[in-house]
């Protein structure tokens, strides 16, 4: 998404846009992306900050581990700008440090559905081959929100069976039932380190004197009910 | 969100506008509006596209009259742009032609907090008031989602105790547990009969030629296991 106009400074969303619509403005305007640095932008002068999708996941994987999970699904995009596989390398550590060996008939993609359908899919397809898993890390929200909504009307207890996690925080995230474990990408402080980034370029004479910058954002694990019978207070979600 | 460019037909979403912000722009070029035609917008040659506020509230109402229910609660804004005056008269309206007597105290409204935070805030006053409903209508999905996870962690059987629905359809609304009634107001509808009453007056010489127009969209009621235990099949918002 292109939110500049021609005199000023651009903000993109690189979800669906490649590099080569992107790069050629960093030439001659000062320029940050919410996303990951790619190959191409190795040595141009234009700042990224990317989420924490590896130790997310790691942090949440870790989560599910300390509560006795040992059969961790996952629903995963395995490739592409969606960064899937980086989340993916974030669980596979995770199981590692804990000495769980990884399992691929427990990693399943998010296919070319929407992402809510994906999730329905993909958790039909994990009870309907009788997989035994006891908890379930989910690409994102939409993604787990699809797959615990199977769980719930197949009769599987959440999370007494199956504990899943989500990645994102989104709102809905707190209102599923039971709420949702997640991690939070802390949007807020994606925000205020990118126009730091490009404040700070901006403020020069020449915007390339800076070399290229890479932040990544921090994150919070937000666990919730979905992963854990008695989360902290803080985190439920609900102000009854 | 004002969309146009100077040299352009606008399109304006009134959500968090008011009349006097688009109005001065309706003399000098074509346009529409979605929503509600205010007084002020009375003689101007401007199109209005309304929603079915008013129709699709008494339709879904109806149908939980349909299903036995005689206590329908309603969490709804009362006043303000957002429609909930309209909402409330089509549920007033469903009520009195069932012969089922208004009850002011199980009519509670959404409060200053965001939509999501007010549907948990309404169930829980309604539970602690020992309120005696079997039916809820929220002003929207996200207050109803809201309301439904405080039934669902009080404990209260969703549909056999209380049957919600909503209002939007909402991606949310088909994966929460369990699945949420509710009313589709027709975006795409919505969006081309605005393009086609815009078109029409840009093909004029003149497009104050027109007089201004109002066309109400159409609506569904999406019918989903919150409300019925055996939904039509088409309605359920899953393809296992």
């Amino acid at each position: 998404m292109d939110t500049g106009r021609p005199d000023q400074p651009r903000h993109y969303v690189p979800h669906a846009l490649a590099p080569e619509d992107y790069l050629p403005h960093s030439l001659t305007q000062p320029t940050v992306v919410l996303g990951q640095r790619p190959a191409e932008a190795a040595g141009l002068n234009l700042d990224y900050v990317e989420i924490a999708d590896e130790r997310g996941t790691h942090a949440a994987v870790t989560h599910l581990l300390a509560q006795g999970r040992r059969r961790i699904a996952a629903i995963c995009e395995q490739k592409g700008p969606r960064a899937g596989d980086r989340r993916l390398r974030g669980y596979r550590q995770a199981l590692a440090e804990a000495g769980v060996a990884y399992d691929d008939s427990l990693v399943l993609g998010v296919g070319d559905a929407d992402l809510w359908s994906s999730g329905v899919a993909a958790a039909t397809r994990l009870l309907r081959a009788r997989a035994r898993f006891d908890a379930l890390f989910c690409y994102n929200d939409v993604v787990a929100i699809g797959a615990l909504s199977v769980l719930n009307r197949s009769g599987v207890a959440v999370p007494d069976d199956v504990a899943p996690a989500g990645f994102d925080d989104i709102e809905a995230a707190r209102f599923v039932s039971p709420p949702l474990t997640t991690v939070d990408p802390r949007r807020e402080s994606i925000a205020r380190t990118a126009v730091a980034l490009l404040r700070s370029r901006m403020d020069l004479a020449d915007f390339r004197e800076l070399p290229g910058r890479t932040e990544t954002a921090g994150f919070a694990l937000r666990v919730r009910r979905s992963s854990a019978a008695r989360p902290p207070a803080e985190d439920t979600g609900h102000a009854p």
